[in-house]
């Protein structure tokens, strides 16, 4: 039973709960209009103490889709943080007002607060550099939609690969599965952290092989999953120049993948994939963000506890 | 009739319209699904000037549980304001887009001047430091439901009764009603205004005492009222660091209390009620908060004449 | 068929289309309860990257009252675009949530980019100095409801005719239907520009005169579409104080109107229409913004393809 839980960290819900979620996705994708009046009644509060607009219309169509209503904030400065408020008080007086909150903030750990205060269930929708679980179960759900199963891949993860939170969440999440390999590539500066090696790969026994260049191992990847240079992790200037441009996906790197490889990006991309790999039928980026939507109906259904 | 009147200053309603307006929410809060499409069609427009998302949020899921909807801003950047044009112009605008305005603004008076020209209805939901009608009727729906009614209470009203716009418009209201005292718990610089104990206190011969100690009085209270000591309302740094934590409800204190007191705050707080208050029974001020949104519920139902 | 169109320039669509949409709107004023249901399921995406609460509130209510939901932005800095994305890559990923967007951008054409990579309709609801064509649907849609056809009047355009964009477009648009006359009234810095007299009005045989007095025209005019002078469209401060108050409409100057003059502003206003004008029934404008309303639940039941 998933009604009334709250999800803070991706590994919060067992193989089982997911398998419940996605399989409801399924259904919520072949029959949507089934589900378009079962939140009817219910209300989404999405408080988004740091812009994204894209995670937010994801939750928020999620939920409008499911027959629900939203209300919410885009910006710290619209809430009553600026009067001195805690998040716990702020949690508590949303709970009075809406049946499910989703929340975004700098600081890591802000949501498992707000969770331990909240009568009404509490998403993580990113805290910090720490945690994006709905970002996991949108790239869990789409490998599953696409390649059938979570087991049995190898799968390339390509980029910042030290402070990409979504990666480190990924490489865990997938680490459940059965026979699943990793293949690293980063440039030296933004390698793995040590203890995803240790207390994840080794620990659980999982094959996994660092790399420098996205040429020399892409022909043995199932699954290539890119992730963006983000600027703003950057010591200096002059490093972030030197690097950004290292690892870019372009047409003549795609043809030496194998035909059936799925790309996947969390988004938004600056120049890491090139324009014309969108057309190839093997970029799943676009279809990932339409399972984000649906995923995240999914776990509000759940959580809501009108599925 | 209340349908197509606009509230701007509490005491706009006669009791017997108060009283309409807290049946209609008794009976919403015990059939919410009765009422949870009777606003179909019907769109409030949220404008708020001046950020306070509790307050929107408020407005927005009451509307929504009536089955409505919302647009609105919360930022006074985003609006045509900066294109100079009168709040009368925008009120006309908006009344042709919604059914229902609620308007908050730095501005004491610009609530006012809006009803003048509106079409549709219009609440003040907070001008400056001036009004601010649905934290009143927040605030009687609660003690009415809480105590049975609105009469021969012993009120205590402690922290900045200068300045705090809740706490004069809360003495007026209950003034209205039968038997009741007040006890003015402040130090001398935000003690209450001589014009509220001159016209509203005295001359209805109503019963009062100023205190400067809560622990003083509080074995005498049935409710007890705190308020925020507003940083902004302070005209030094200095005074504000002195006098802030003068007026805080702790356990130690709340021990002398009557054991059916109730506490309310119209909150946001900052620390004058310690956080170990929240678990005694007597805390009420996260109901108040739920009574908010049922108030505004019954309000607009009426405003808007669908119920 | 409009279904699955969008909407960026306001000559893309045909006059026959366009009397599609009026006949709708027409349909939709008559009878509002038959649509208020019909874009049931359907998201409308407000991408406003510029704040322009009164579009935006239009076209939200618009869809609202067609029995859609919203989700948007209204401030270009709560969006993924500080992150480095692209209008292309931004408005693929809305375009897997929502079901049409509305978009305004400061920057001439984006809204053309959007509709190259959109998978749902793009409406643009103004790009800059450049196009605003749902303005030119409310001008064409108010002249027709009240004047019964779209041909035979002479039409008086007054105040800045160089630098707005809702001018050109109502002139472009007009100049389509039959015998209808142009009077031009613009202070000398503030002509209409050369190409729109050659390439539109002459080139199509459209009778029109310059002036340079509102009052010595106004009595010719069916129609007068003041708009106002934009500070922001002047290169200094002393020439806008030297012209801004040149082409003001007041009661003087109507006094030798016609009886059944109609008075059009895109608004908003500063002091172009004197307040004593609003209560002349003459005075049409907030019906306009009405009418804006109304064409906008009309475009959209058509580009969505729900009637």
């Amino acid at each position: 039973m998933l009604k009334g839980k709250s999800l803070i960290d991706p590994m919060d819900f067992s193989i089982d709960e997911l398998e419940e979620i996605f399989k409801l996705a399924d259904d919520i994708i072949e029959n949507p209009e089934q589900y378009s009046k079962i939140a009817f009644g219910k209300i989404l509060a999405t408080l988004f103490y740091e812009p994204s607009t894209r995670t937010r219309f994801s939750f928020e169509t999620a939920m409008l889709r499911l027959g629900g209503q939203i209300v919410g904030f885009s910006e710290p400065n619209s809430t009553s943080v600026s009067k001195g408020e805690t998040v716990a008080d702020t949690i508590r007086v949303v709970g009075c007002y809406a049946d499910i909150i989703a929340m975004r903030h700098p600081k890591e750990g802000a949501p498992k607060i707000a969770a331990m205060y909240s009568e009404v269930p509490i998403i993580n929708a990113g805290d910090g550099g720490h945690q994006h679980p709905t970002q996991t179960l949108t790239d869990l759900l789409t490998i599953r939609k696409i390649k059938g199963n979570l087991n049995n891949s190898t799968i390339g993860i390509c980029g910042d690969l030290k402070f990409g939170r979504t990666v480190h969440s990924l490489i865990k999440a997938l680490s459940r599965y059965k026979n699943n390999k990793f293949i690293l590539i980063s440039p030296n500066e933004l390698k793995i952290p040590n203890y995803i090696k240790k207390e994840i790969l080794e620990k659980n026994n999982i094959d996994f092989v660092e790399a420098k260049k996205l040429e020399d191992v892409i022909e043995n990847l199932d699954i290539l999953y890119m992730t963006r240079v983000q600027k703003e992790r950057f010591f200096n200037e002059e490093d972030y120049i030197r690097l950004k441009d290292s690892y870019i996906l372009d047409k003549e790197k795609l043809e030496l993948a194998k035909k059936d490889m799925i790309i996947l990006h969390p988004l938004p991309r600056v120049n890491e994939i090139d324009y014309e790999v969108d057309e190839d039928e093997r970029a799943c980026y676009f279809k990932q963000a339409k399972f984000g939507m649906y995923v995240r109906m999914a776990l509000m259904a759940k959580l809501l506890g009108v599925v």
